[in-house]
């Protein structure tokens, strides 16, 4: 295993179980074009737009990677030499599509392709075959949600190393320095404990807490503020870290610590509520269940979670709606808030993993409102 | 007009110029996707991807903004508002496909969708279409090839930003630095010099400089190398610079010397070749006639530049087989160089507008071997 992919037998039998997802699904074959999914299959990070790369994975044949050839050097990083992979390189002047059709076999009339794959690829594509093809997550829900071990290890590294970075956070918070400048520090934080970046980072402070999809900004932090503080990035080989802590510069009101301690329990709560069969809206309704009895429900605007691997946000969705029975493999955030416009709020997020038998859980920071002495 | 965008009514021109060419391609109306032409035609920044985000620009109608809800608050940095548009939001369990098929109005069979629409989304709007659509970027081309007077004024200012920072190069090829090391430097001017960001930085000294995709590594630069140095970024409203200067750390040897000079008379004899009507092939065809007639044509490897604009390459492309004649305001790189491989490389890049008899150069920095004392 180098440190930017896992070993090629990870990949091997991640295009074979591809293949006979596709194959369940009655498809001729998965055409897959850079990005996650590329990336998934064979540990490549290609991100070429113009001139087509594109992963052929047909049912009962080997795959081919049809590819640009100023584009070949990039595959070092990547499984596809170790693999085996056929390999067709093009030069400006050929016809890459034919190449994709070729590749399937035979007369493929139903394939699918990756979601991000752009209009100026997939128009000329789907010209050249019979039917409209699906998306390849319909294909590729069931083996993405589901993290093999490597992935899981993966998930437990970032886990830790964002877990770090919140037992600095404390001294990043004082009074007067701004949401920005503790956005600042929490960022070479990030890289410092390990990530290959920081993919976001939300410092709330007071009533900027209140508002879930707050970044940061020029405010100062005064005593007695609440900070939520949200952040993550990926981690090498590229699998995302994601917590969520709320701290108290000097000690809370009666009111937000109450407030607060209702929200701990509905956290708890959903995280013990996680298991395989349970599904995806059981989750939720664990935690929101605890907000509602409280009197709290209306300030819970959100839903409790979303999945994680090499996307921030992935299936599975803990969301009402959603009937998935939760499966063990699957990694997702649970993270309820509570928020009072205008005023402050507060939020819990830990990733979890299902075992056998309940949840891991990946981050492993204390959950209570954390009180920074002033 | 705000930092970030132009004035309204350059958006209400370009929307009734893009509704307009639809109609001469036959079309019943424009799909648009977040991404450049979304920029371009009502400066928005919007990167949604899961959620759709579609401007329609309807033949005979008015255009309309298909946006979550929870988007809603972006538009306030775009121009949507101040032009009237209509603004039709959903939230999850509409169909927003039915939305934009709605805004197109009656029975649309034929459209065209912005090149970078992802599959996520072009298949679900193909099926509710009769005809498969066209790309955005075959009825956008001319318009957005051809800068109006607010573009180029733009594209002019990331030019000084960019000269004021190959002013400065100078002082940061030092030996014994690493190429990484002063690329960060540049990186640092760049923002300093008023862009938002640097898109891209290649610092290739000595027999790097004799690839043109090196970007920098760890190799220290030594007295007696050369320094390919072709650095920019975007500046706001958001239109990029782009510019190369070759250096020598002391006095080149006679034969790189000799060599310069005749790439430096190619990239000369090519802008001059610049004026309206003269083709993208014909300037391609004056630099490299150049370096043929001097026995250096070999070690001129890539066509001779690119369009410019939101997009850092974009069309026209200055190369063989492009029969397109110029025409007033469209903006493109004029960029030769000779690489050497294994000893040292070199290349003379401008940014060039065309103009109603010739071009104006947007980079006004010397265009000789710049020698910097060791």
């Amino acid at each position: 295993m180098t440190a930017n992919r896992f070993d090629t037998s990870v990949y091997a039998h991640r295009l074979r179980a591809a293949a006979e997802a596709a194959s369940a699904a009655g498809l001729a074959g998965l055409i897959i074009t850079p990005g996650y999914d590329l990336r998934y299959l064979v540990g490549s990070r290609a991100q070429t737009f113009e001139r087509l790369t594109a992963l052929v994975v047909p049912v009962g044949r080997e795959p081919t990677l049809v590819i640009p050839r100023l584009e070949l050097a990039s595959l070092k990083e990547s499984a596809v030499h170790e693999l085996g992979l056929a390999v067709k390189d093009w030069v400006d002047g050929q016809d890459p599509y034919d190449m994709v059709v070729d590749a399937l076999g035979g007369d493929p009339v139903a394939t699918a392709v990756t979601d991000s794959m752009p209009a100026l690829h997939l128009l000329p594509l789907t010209e050249r075959l019979d039917d409209l093809p699906v998306l390849a997550t319909e294909v590729l829900r069931t083996l993405r949600m589901i993290k093999d071990p490597a992935e899981i290890e993966a998930l437990r590294k970032a886990g830790a190393a964002i877990d770090r970075v919140h037992a600095r956070v404390p001294h990043f918070l004082v009074p007067g320095r701004t949401e920005a400048e503790v956005a600042a520090d929490i960022e070479k934080a990030i890289v410092a404990e390990g990530h290959s970046e920081a993919a976001f980072i939300i410092v709330g402070s007071g009533p900027h807490g209140a508002d879930p999809h707050h970044e940061h900004s020029d405010r100062e932090l005064r005593a007695g503020d609440v900070v939520v503080v949200d952040i993550g990035g990926p981690y090498e080989p590229g699998y995302n870290s994601d917590s969520t802590r709320t701290y108290s510069l000097g000690e809370p009101s009666a009111e937000v610590a109450e407030q607060y301690s209702v929200l701990q329990t509905a956290q708890r709560v959903a995280v013990e509520a996680v298991r395989p069969g349970v599904t995806a809206e059981q989750v939720d309704a664990a935690a929101r269940d605890v907000l509602v009895e409280a009197g709290l429900g209306e300030y819970f605007v959100h839903r409790t979670g979303h999945g994680i691997g090499l996307s921030v946000h992935e299936e599975p969705y803990i969301v009402a709606g959603n009937d998935l029975p939760l499966r063990p493999g699957m990694a997702f955030s649970v993270e309820p808030g509570i928020y009072f416009p205008g005023k402050w709020g507060a939020r819990i997020e830990d990733i979890v993993v299902v075992t056998e038998d309940g949840a891991e859980a990946l981050n492993q920071r204390p959950h209570e409102l954390i009180v920074v002495p002033v």
